[in-house]
């Protein structure tokens, strides 16, 4: 079958089991082969192929609302919805988002990226829907992972008690990104144990008449009894606690026990959750075995073999080298434990846990939990490093305001993933953490401009006893600089003199230094010298430097890979206007919207972060007059 | 009993239960004469007279660590930990605080305010305390509003994972701030209700006797509901789901049923639960006796009757202008509905959720969900209104970069107690938004100078339809102005001019805007004459005013009651960066710390925004050239 003709789910509704599961073959097949080129969320998608086509048989879509939590399994719907020949450009600038998205189609009623925001936004649809008059369903399909999310159980909670028909899709993998963690896995692992045991209900009900009848108090004993049989013969005892309807569990690669339970959940009043069990990678060996979860995000690989074709890495992953520096210093600094919400593998931390395994949390996906419980244990005298993607960090922003910082804390973060992160696009961005902790009072943010002072900075942190401190770091490789054996510490709130020049000052970090560098060179040939700076504390500022800088009047440039309003160039403003300095200054950053998917190269070009533009932005600032008047 | 006398909790150690009922009634009378002065959170502390008396008898603070969620319920605490001298100066300004402060005692070992966030705490020292080998107990101690937050879950789910040793006190009196949301809620109905069951434990055990012994496959079925049968003779399933061993329904008035259950609790290994149902109010009749919580946080009242001494009031509360408009609207407006987490009362939302039921969502204790949720509402065509204190969407940050302000989704914030709150303190000071909404793209921000711009803000809210809009309003009443019959839109982005002049300009909003008035009449008194211009939109700027006023090179003074880093002054000054402008320019607002209790003025002093430090500002603008040269 051309999966390019498909144009909209429709068609589903008259095909058979059998051509359902050839359906399927079909779109495992494209799957593997389409992403063995392009990488992407394989594993997630092998393993919801049945439940997307079961679950666009049996609703109609846009009318009814498919709202896929996380959102990465989106691959068979994007499918179902005529987007096959787009496949092409998967997580590419300007190609398709490897997300649900709007403007794509119709059928992407809700975007996601970040977990557990589903059943939420749900809720909503749900309320709007009954209070305007239509008659449609709303299906979150969620998976076991992100249901861990505290705002997923804050919705479950409230979907309970506020009795409104919807149905929830659990899409139990047994797998979040690796391994789960948590109560609520093990009680999905007695549901899943118990399923077996549906069949002998009648034999249950059997046992049941057997208890002798009795009167008075006895009676009433005997009729909660039966009543707590419930248990028993529903494996979703703890859903049902929650006020759900629970059906389940169901071979979520079986279509007519697909068909049946959702049936069945379609002609249930009150919120249903269809408690479905699938396997990760299912379809495609290398990742069926994979119990590691390797194969969540991949690059391109070899069909045959499952062999990931890497490109060659000239440096080790920042992940990498902050892991292997926490890992050194714990070998003899027993206060330092690292808390990971559900990250062991992104943030490359396996060989912390192997050697350390008493002293790596993982959490789940939890990341207010996680940032109050190192916030606990630096309150009991220990050095908690929290592990952390920038845009995650998101979710902990109260926990930071009102636990770590107020309380001033020694809890250090590992901001992972800062800056842009490319194919993930949108809502992974790390770009806001800077506007939102340069802002809380006690807290220290820096970022290093190679893999080198980025192990200097992880001992900075872990030997930092004033408070909270924040390390930030890129996603992907560092700049592959000779690492020193010995660790140092870098003075909180130094910055560095990376190259001299009198005409101008580029005040820059991290990831925007290298261009920097490179606009600095093009400049030098033209007679301009500009000083570059490696402002490697964005919070607090080097305060000499910068009274230096500004008595002398130079026209200062900054650079930041972060969101401009509210962010680094803006403190030097705020500095500038503190100090009555009045001075040329311009900031370069990224603007007042939200960035796509794509290369970061060509991200930064669209929105002007090149050196090109530190180029002009230079020679214009000298250019110019220190007055308003002469401009006029 | 001499209260004062009390210097900590040790002597409790030796008193019979007599005796510690003598105790708790002193404790009860001093805590009613002196709210009844002071004012204070008198109903959740009367509530737990003796759990903190059972508490501290069984442990051994601060070895052992209290952790009070919320804070507000430990005045009883504080009492036994030598602080009764202190009462007089509750919430008072440099007096005692009304949660638990590190630097007041050593037996405060974490610092609370906002809810949930106990659990993930106390895992945190727990795990401190393992790693480091040491022996003591560590008891958050959680109400059943704050088990609903999000965090709270998430921390329930990661402490039944560690199987550690903690023991959680869940203070169980049926009302959080308000009546309870959720499915939570109900099962801990249920739990409250089977509490009677449990002495008929034996007669049970009798039944399943009956059940006739089986081979084979029903062997196994037989087994399984014997095990089963836990969730009957266990009323707290839903937290042995969890992981956690449950003890209770405990009466938390009766020292013996809590001595006996913290020693059970006491012995058993790993996460353990005590219920414990407290009466809220509990020995003072008109806080008994009220179903609404009217007696959550009072201010001062007449012991005898009850009778709330009220401040004469000359103007409505701004809550109440909110509320009030909406409900008006909603008359006309079938798209608006409004979502409250847990803050009908405080948000007074009462009228509205009487005329439109179906329209008002209170979804108990949970911002995120909240936030989504009106997301979900949005992009189903409805206009939802969140009411929502400043400090807690702290809490929604994610969601509303993520969902809301990402998707463009069309939610109103109405977000309450934004600036100085005064006598809750540091924890609730909404002071952070501006500087956490400011850089989010697609937002808009406004605050209104009095109640009636405050009512047409309301419905200009609503009548947008481009994205997020957010309207912050303080603490407290409006300022007693006429209120227009007609509501109108107020233009995007349009500032007002309030007061004109010439010599130098004030950009102020809100609550700042009254002392900016009174300063330019005492320099126009001095012959310097100044502009003020109430910038009641923070995002979208004025933009057409903001180059007027640039060119024409009139200093330029900000004044917001919000923290200074990445606010409104920093807009402006990214504005004349932006635009090329060199301008003088002053900024006043909330320096970079925490601010503690107390009123309000009195704090306004301390961190200099007051009309005496505006005046001085635009003296020295005035007097000083634009250029750096000079100055030196």
């Amino acid at each position: 079958m051309d999966l390019t003709k498909i144009k909209n789910p429709k068609f589903l509704k008259k095909l058979s089991n059998e051509e359902l599961e050839y359906l399927a073959q079909n779109i495992r097949t494209f799957l593997i082969e389409q992403l063995s080129v392009t990488g992407g969320h394989l594993g997630a998608n092998l393993g919801v192929v049945e439940l997307t086509l079961a679950l666009h048989k049996e609703y109609s879509s846009p009318n009814d609302k498919l709202i896929f939590d996380v959102g990465h399994q989106s691959y068979i719907h994007k499918i179902l919805t005529g987007r096959t020949d787009q496949f092409d450009t998967l997580r590419k600038y300007k190609g398709l988002c490897g997300f649900p998205k709007m403007n794509e189609s119709e059928h992407d009623v809700w975007e996601t990226g970040h977990s557990s925001t589903s059943l939420s936004a749900a809720m909503g649809m749900v309320a709007a829907r009954d209070l305007s008059g239509q008659n449609h369903s709303v299906l979150p399909i969620i998976g076991d992972g992100a249901l861990t999310g505290g705002m997923a159980l804050e919705a479950l909670n409230h979907i309970g008690h506020e009795k409104k028909d919807i149905t929830v899709i659990l899409n139990d993998n047994e797998m979040s990104i690796a391994g789960n963690v948590g109560a609520i896995h093990k009680a999905l692992g007695r549901m899943r144990s118990a399923g077996k045991y549906n069949r002998v209900k009648d034999e249950l009900e059997w046992l049941m008449k057997k208890i002798p009848a009795v009167g008075g108090k006895i009676a009433q004993t005997a009729e909660r009894a039966k009543d707590s049989m419930k248990y028993f013969m529903v494996p979703g005892m703890l859903f049902e606690e929650f006020g759900f309807t629970y059906f389940g569990p169901v071979d979520g690669h079986n279509f007519q026990a697909l068909e049946e339970n959702l049936k069945y959940a379609r002609k249930t009043k009150g919120p249903v959750i269809v408690h479905v069990i699938t396997q990760k990678g299912k379809g495609y060996y290398p990742a069926e075995s994979d119990k590691k979860d390797k194969w969540h995000g991949v690059g391109p690989y070899k069909i045959d073999s499952g062999e990931k074709i890497k490109p060659v890495e000239v440096a080790p992953a920042w992940s990498e080298v902050i892991s292997n520096t926490l890992q050194k210093l714990a070998r003899t600094n027993d206060r330092l434990a690292v808390i990971t919400p559900a990250m062991v593998l992104g943030s490359k931390l396996e060989k912390f846990q192997n050697e350390f395994p008493d002293r790596l949390f993982d959490v789940g996906i939890a990341e207010q939990h996680a940032t109050t419980m190192a916030g606990g244990m630096a309150a009991s005298g220990m050095k908690p490093f929290l592990a952390i993607y920038s845009t995650f960090l998101q979710r902990a922003y109260d926990q930071l305001v009102h636990d770590v910082c107020r309380q001033n804390l020694n809890v250090a973060f590992g901001i992972d993933r800062a800056g842009l992160v490319g194919a993930d696009g949108e809502t992974h961005q790390g770009v806001f953490d800077i506007a939102f902790l340069r802002h809380l009072p006690n807290m220290v943010v820096m970022m290093p401009k190679d893999e080198n002072e980025g192990q200097h900075m992880v001992n900075t942190c872990l030997n930092y006893n004033d408070g909270p401190i924040a390390l930030r770091y890129p996603r992907g490789n560092g700049l592959g600089v000779e690492m020193d054996d010995a660790l140092k510490e870098i003075p909180i709130g130094s910055w560095e003199v990376l190259k001299d020049g009198k005409d101008a000052v580029i005040l820059t970090f991290g990831t925007s230094i290298p261009m920097s560098l490179e606009a600095r060179e093009i400049l030098k040939k033209q007679g301009i010298n500009v000083k570059v700076v490696n402002a490697r504390f964005i919070k607090p500022l080097d305060e000499k430097m910068l009274h230096d800088l500004m008595k002398s009047e130079v026209p200062i440039l900054t650079v930041e890979e972060a969101i401009l309003k509210g962010g680094f160039g803006s403190s030097i403003l705020e500095f500038a206007e503190e100090n009555d300095y009045q001075i040329k200054l311009k900031r370069m950053g990224i603007p007042d919207k939200y960035i796509e998917h794509g290369d970061v190269g060509k991200l930064l070009e669209e929105i002007g972060l090149t050196k090109e533009n530190i180029i002009d932005n230079i020679k214009t600032m000298i250019n110019k007059p220190l007055s308003n008047k002469k401009r006029a």
